[in-house]
């Protein structure tokens, strides 16, 4: 039994959707989400920038003594910064979860991957999948406007906006006939729905985060390192720039007020 | 005379607009330019946050001896930090020559302000055009999807997912029948044509990057701090993140490559 809490990062808010499952999953954890608000996005920028900014997330989550770390930023998760080979605490990315769900699901062996500009770059998706599908037909995508229409509310299903871009990045992965498709960005679960309208009841989706939270769950439980706590687990929240416009946005993810549970900190001490 | 470079910053590619106009004016001048690509947009941010960044970003522009500073970015320029109260050379933001622009081209002395949400929160814009028209009618609206459609190349006149978005940012303008509209972030000139022709032509578009080095030129003149330089003078180009991707989209702006004039900095060092 470990009363520790469970440490959750993301480059901002799209995290939340990881959270929020990791949250129902198991209700009596300790809960410690960081999102780096004043740096996002990540999906953007280059390998080595992206394990900096990630290695100072990881160490501002071990400074309040976490029992693990979810990895909740598919860009982090397809960038893995050298730091994580000297934790002494384990950790889980989206990445392999969502892999794992992706080779269960399909049926055809044609997947698609939708992820950042860094993550499809990376090639991390398709190494992981060849290790389980060596055959597997992959049809990666790269969505660099999906994170900013999320974070500016161009979510709706019949937003034209919104679904004129993300048919184009479909075409590609709708011409190949995959028959799942791996959400490989935490943002994107928020638009779920419109993708699935636009490419049809027999195309599974996979959620990366919500994959990572099970993935989470089970392993804290083979270890022995769930808490005891039978009350309500306590989350808190800490951003890198103001907390005001993070609690608005956490407001739509979340379904309620998070302020009192958000502090800012700066993350360049760590 | 005065043979010190002149100092550009700003949070990424958009002050290319601003330095491509400084250059055409003043060809026999050094120039350095800082893009802040490792934390591109800072128009999202706190107050708090992009006066930090900007104090660093001249920190830095002042390690390399320039002689004045063109704070070619709107969020900035519209949230001065502090440190500029002691800088012991002159600077100039793209607010007040933008402002002043418009205030000469208004006939109706009906004024749209575009910029991005930290800029249109800090209402800079407004107090500074009341300055010199105090019955002026001012319509300010933030438009947070124009930099990551401009940093993602959708910038083509007839490119209709920008098309959609930019007629619901300009509908109260139009509604409000502005005669002249400034353009508050240096990456809204690369859709000033998409813009222009769905206001019509007879609103004054104004580009606030191209206002600036207008101004940079007249200061240094007036205050005798020319170059003596005959030859063409030397651009510098440097970025926090990697030089690759900002190089390739200085070559759309610019239309050259300036891959060799380029160099990466870690900017949390100053």
């Amino acid at each position: 039994m470990d009363n520790r809490p469970i440490g959750i990062f993301d480059s901002g808010i799209g995290g939340l959707t990881a959270f929020k499952k990791v949250r129902q999953l198991m209700p009596n954890e300790n809960i410690i989400y960081f999102g780096d608000t004043s740096r996002v996005p990540y999906g953007g920028r280059s390998s080595d920038t992206i394990k900096q900014y990630a290695a100072q997330d990881i160490r501002f989550l071990l400074s309040h003594q976490v029992k693990m770390i979810v990895i909740a930023c598919g860009t982090v998760s397809a960038n893995l910064p050298p730091i994580l080979q000297q934790l002494s605490v384990p950790y889980t990315g989206v990445l392999q979860p969502a892999v794992e769900a992706a080779c269960r699901a399909t049926k055809t062996r044609r997947i698609g991957i939708l992820a950042t500009a860094a993550t499809i770059r990376s090639c991390a998706y398709e190494k992981a999948i060849f290790e389980i599908l060596p055959d597997a037909m992959l049809v990666p995508k790269a969505c660099p406007m999906f994170v900013p229409l999320v974070e500016n509310g161009y979510i709706q299903k019949d937003c034209t906006v919104t679904r004129m871009i993300a048919e184009e990045y479909l075409t590609p992965l709708k011409e190949a006939e995959v028959d799942t498709i791996i959400l490989g960005c935490t943002h994107y679960p928020v638009i779920k729905e419109l993708i699935g309208d636009l490419v049809g009841p027999d195309v599974t989706l996979i959620d990366s985060g919500k994959e990572a939270a099970r993935c989470t769950q089970s392993y804290l439980e083979e270890k022995g390192l769930r808490t005891h706590r039978t009350e309500p687990g306590a989350s808190h929240f800490f951003v890198s720039d103001t907390v005001d416009s993070f609690a608005a946005t956490a407001r739509i993810f979340l379904g309620r007020d998070i302020g009192r549970d958000a502090s800012h900190i700066d993350i360049n001490q760590y």
